[in-house]
């Protein structure tokens, strides 16, 4: 097994033992030095609960994924070579108006449960649509598919930066809307016991009034609920807020009472140094989405920075900003950005395998106050169990093989998907079954 | 099918017939609307010659991959946060010893050359290892398994610049076993009939004496072949030329007599306007290895630049400074770092899915003189079939289907491969079978 020690490390253990419980909690680790590993195992065989992790695979934590829009799936890698205006006027404001269309919702969220799980990602940050009744059937396709989801009902009311078909009619109209959608989601919790969270959502800035702010800031401290937006993507959105509210977009936010220690802001590929210090006084966590950031974010988002000043981060697949629902591939954009970076700059910016791995899973994990992320007792039992495709031809040191794996896997060579203990993803054909 | 018509667009052809001679040339390509579609079909049908791209499935030339260190394989993905120094001296140069052993050699080439394969490349330009042998293992396993191949024998014989153990004696042993792989090649090429090239393959200007570089110049000329190495790769390496040569890198190599219209350069992250006119007067072409570049290239190449300036520039996946054997992946980084590029000196450097499509098929077939990459009469039947697994959820028009096709093909997407109408790999099962 491999679970991320801490930001520059990753720890390997050969042989471990991973015992769960009922509950689908981690409750010991036993390594094979262990006095009792043997009676432990042979526990297991007898109780028929071992499962075995052939040589070659690994089991490596479930991955959090802290940014996807839900309804721009159709369009992952579609016309990224539009301007961010064209690109929501023209794409992305019509796409996600058809979601009234629960069958169409139905079947595209479907579609992207399974492909999200298939990647190895255990826990997502959604970005729902305007329409609660869609987001609710989101809600319940992650329940029946095992995702542990947060779920956000989009607000955005500003007239004058969002189309007239896909709007809410006022402020009031929108906040009653999103707390009937609380509301649903917590009696969807309850019927279904899956692990479901409805979350604050402001589009971004530009797109809300002020009224729609306040109110979103009030609902999140009401009901003590995650919150999610976009800060500081491009310098279009910088400008925004410096030219509407005369303060940097970190600012406004946070005057109205959305940068928490529960919410989880995407991006911020321009923060400066003082709205870093913000997020880390406020415990407010990045979103960051590197595949995004090449096409819409006008800049490498200061990453490593950003960890050093204290703030927490994790990584987003940006659904569709960013055309890759994989989280590995994210990690690798994530490493060459910042290399990128660093050569722009002669900063070190440069992000590792193993600061990749940690925001993959201890980062999303602590953005979202979730005990997954890590093979530990205590933790959620999220867990992949991963093929090494160079098994035969290269070295067996340990940073060999976990490099490789963050450089080399694909959706082909994740064999099982768990949450919480549940099979959730099975990959194996009946030959390498058991 | 889907072939690149010019540099900025793909061409979209449904329901077409392609046509494939006895040697594995395409012979006709028949369009729906012309008057013997039914009849050539019908034919084909009556002689159990019909084979069908089923609906969702597309096909699409085979791509050339122009840069290879076939022994550094073993690897892909490790230790690509060490400088170039450290990376050659510590983990390259005694990978690539060690394939004097032929078993080893023999393993590891069959891996690499099966994973091209089933990533749809399906012509390769190699840098070989020192060792006559082991890279006739490598053209060996190449005929056997179907792979267009041209092969070179690295030279490399400057005692400041290489290791003890991994060193050509003088420049004229390394120049008499080059010949000597030559003519190993032509008559491998003879028994077995395969597309097996040999390349003259100095390593890079600072591992060689300017007595190599001048034989292999000579015997370039004398038996009209190839050319393969790096050029401006790095700061570094630039520096290196200016200091020993007095000259820019290019300079130095054409100097020799190296840049000819059968040369092919990887990198040249740091070609400056006058070397960009020298490969352009030079008909050279560059090979550009995007996500090596991140991690060793100090700058994003100017590919928009160089196409601009009439230089020829194809694809290369530079296993293993660059980790991935897809050109799929790096067409996407290609364009992600042109991205970069843009926002960082405002210039129009972007690339589209569509320039990229063009690098990865044309562009590497132009480069080595060979007629594939389009679906045309007289090409080559370099063929892949890929599935578009979003067909379910998203809009069916032509270049959705094409920009897709780009962004999300993985392995396990490309369900077919023909090089020269020879099936080459089949990830189909049964029951998709023909
Ligand atoms: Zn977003
Ligand atoms: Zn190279």
């Amino acid at each position: 097994m491999i679970t991320s020690a801490t930001f520059d490390k990753a720890d390997f253990t050969p042989k471990a033992l991973i015992c769960v419980d009922q509950s689908g909690i981690i409750d010991r680790v036993i390594s094979a030095t262990d006095s009792d590993y043997q009676s432990v195992k042979q526990a297991a065989i007898n109780q028929d609960t071992l499962r075995i992790v052939h040589p070659g695979n690994y089991l490596l934590p479930g991955f959090t994924d802290l940014h996807i829009h839900a309804p721009q799936w159709p369009q992952a890698g579609l016309a990224l070579d539009k301007p961010l205006n064209e690109w929501l006027n023209t794409y992305t404001f019509p796409l996600e108006a058809k979601f009234k269309d629960l069958a169409y919702a139905k079947k595209v969220y479907k579609s992207l449960i399974k492909e999200l799980l298939a990647n190895g990602t255990t826990t997502g940050l959604f970005f729902g649509s305007l329409d609660t009744k869609a987001n609710l059937v989101l809600a319940k396709i992650c329940a029946e598919y095992g995702q542990r989801a947060f779920i956000g009902r989009v607000n955005m009311d500003n007239p004058k930066q969002t189309p007239d078909y896909y709007r809410d009619s006022s402020a009031a109209q929108g906040l009653l809307e999103t707390e009937k959608f609380i509301q649903e989601m917590f009696d969807l919790q309850k019927q279904t016991s899956a692990q479901l969270t409805p979350v604050i959502t402001p589009r971004f800035v530009p797109s809300c009034t002020p009224e729609t702010l306040k109110g979103l800031g009030q609902l999140a401290k009401k009901y003590d609920l995650p919150i999610q937006s976009h800060c500081s993507e491009s310098i279009w959105e910088d400008g925004f807020a410096q030219e509407n509210f005369q303060k940097r977009d970190a600012q406004v936010l946070d005057s109205f009472g959305l940068l928490t220690d529960k919410a989880v802001m995407a991006h911020g590929t321009l923060l400066n140094d003082s709205d870093l210090k913000l997020f880390s006084n406020r415990k407010t966590a990045l979103a960051h989405c590197p595949i995004s950031n090449v096409y819409f974010g006008n800049q490498v988002a200061p990453i490593k920075k950003a960890h050093e000043q204290r703030v927490k981060v994790g990584l987003g697949t940006d659904i569709s900003g960013g055309f890759s629902p994989s989280i590995y591939k994210n990690m690798q954009q994530a490493i060459m950005s910042s290399q990128i970076l660093k050569d722009q700059t002669n900063l070190n910016s440069r992000l590792t395998a193993s600061n990749a791995f940690y925001l993959a899973t201890i980062g999303g994990a602590e953005a979202l106050h979730v005990k997954t992320g890590q093979i530990k007792p205590g933790y959620q039992a999220d867990l992949q169990i991963v093929s090494d495709s160079f098994k035969e031809v290269s070295s067996n040191r340990s940073q060999d093989i976990f490099e490789r794996l963050i450089y080399h896997t694909n959706k082909e060579n994740i064999l099982q998907v768990y949450v919480s203990g549940k099979l959730v993803h099975n990959n194996l054909g009946e030959k390498n079954g058991k």
